[in-house]
């Protein structure tokens, strides 16, 4: 249909309501004109790009204080996808409320698991306060001011807190100020060009043999050659109990042309393997 | 005071409700008369060895179907404890309800969210239920017989369904049935008592230095010696951004003897070292 090739781009899917760090992430990969589908569950974003509702995606895969989204990082290894960027963003919490709520009036303070994580010294100072979680920082926003109790507040992005009229009660809200999210661009894996230029990073998914020394086998000629393992992760097989797949992370120091050689020796190592992407790094989002 | 050191034992405290998997865990390790305390958060249970009101402590850290807990690891390196114990148990969750429920009128499931996690396909298969976060899996059952609608059940063990005099809905009801969760048993770093003999296994927490081949140069040294590297996860480190804190298993395949060098060897390559515990493993718990 002539609709579908000459109409407008598919939008890019990221779970999160508006104002959430994720769509930050995309306007910084895709520029500030993209438009993008919010989704409710990280599985509703890949749903979206295997059915061509979308026509990539962007997603958390860790943060410096929570450390790795490995629900992502799985969901990329179970579709026909590839990573085709990267960005970071600083994320810096505000505690967003209705007008006129004070702070000691507060009992409930909803956001997504992960943020309410990050502010734990909040908490700890205020047993009162209950932290409830809820599917997304942004849409915690209009649901603690939908609450209209008096009591309820959201923790989110100053942006979110400013497209829904909310005050802002504190700033700088999280429990350390090094706080940044790592998110991948994912498209389809058909529409996987060709290698970026220097600096190359390359995201692996492989299985060792099981035995001992399988992993400083695998590593020892990846250092030689001079790539760095910038990330190393590893997740349960599942039916195979304490048995691993580990998630890698290459980056080549000098033009790239060491890490396709070094993706080949862990190759030889691994029982089987999966190239998830290559690519170039954006600079960090602050 | 006489009394304290005459008087009962202080119990082992662990995150959950009586029924829990933590609870079966605890019985596992310390026998079917231990006194235990149940904990709401795995916080609550670290702050109750901390303050002398338990005496150890029982504590997930890893299920082969959702992977590491990650704050579990993490409270451990923040304490002056040790490992000194660790036990397999098969989890297999049913599906719990007030008698009289039955599944057409189902709405609202509650459980802990990794319990949640490890059911995905019932949700996906009824999208008009919805899962609900609490907790505990235990601790689910009372509140989804309180809720009194006619539409909540919860995802627990049959020993929690049992205690609570519920009706079991659905058997096996996790996705995959090779579910168990690993166990650790945490006693104050001052009781930390001889290495135990055959099999030794440790657990490790590092720095390495953040250069290319660190991780491999570790490793190798370690893999020479026989010793097996059983697990390895990667923890950021607070104010360090994209740096990474690693938590090692080792265990050694013959008298245990190789265990301490090989630690000695990573001690070398690392920025900083603690052994968390040298401990003999308890057989699984199906």
């Amino acid at each position: 249909m002539d609709a579908a090739t000459t109409g407008p781009v598919a939008p890019a899917a990221y779970q999160g309501a508006p104002g959430a760090y994720s769509e930050s992430a995309a306007w910084a990969l895709l520029g500030p004109n993209a438009p993008l589908l919010p989704c409710v569950t990280l599985r509703d974003v890949f749903d979206a790009v295997a059915s061509g509702r979308a026509s990539q995606a962007v997603v958390p895969v860790e943060n410096t204080l929570a450390g790795a989204v490995p629900e992502a990082a799985e969901l990329i290894v179970a579709h026909d996808v590839a990573v085709a960027g990267e960005t970071i963003v600083q994320i810096d919490h505000v505690l967003a409320a209705p007008n006129g709520l004070r702070l000691p009036a507060l009992r409930r303070v909803l956001s997504h698991p992960v943020a309410l994580a990050q502010c734990t010294r909040f908490f700890q100072d205020h047993p009162a306060i209950t932290a409830v979680p809820v599917f997304d920082t942004a849409g915690a926003v209009p649901l603690a001011l939908a609450a209209d109790d008096h009591a309820t507040a959201a923790i989110a992005s100053r942006r979110a807190a400013a497209l829904h009229g909310a005050q802002i009660l504190a700033e700088g809200f999280q429990d350390h100020v090094e706080n940044w999210t790592r998110f991948l661009l994912v498209t389809p894996a058909s529409e996987r060009s060709a290698p970026p230029v220097w600096p190359h990073k390359a995201m692996i998914a492989c299985r060792l043999r099981h035995e001992p020394g399988a992993l400083a086998r695998a590593l020892t000629p990846v250092a030689a050659r001079g790539v760095n393992l910038t990330r190393i992760e590893s997740r349960p097989i599942h039916g195979r109990p304490f048995e691993y797949q580990f998630l890698l992370e290459l980056q080549a120091d000098r033009d790239g042309q060491d890490l396709q050689p070094a993706i080949d020796d862990l190759a030889r190592e691994a029982s089987w393997l999966r190239v998830l992407g290559i690519f170039t790094p954006a600079p960090p989002l602050a």
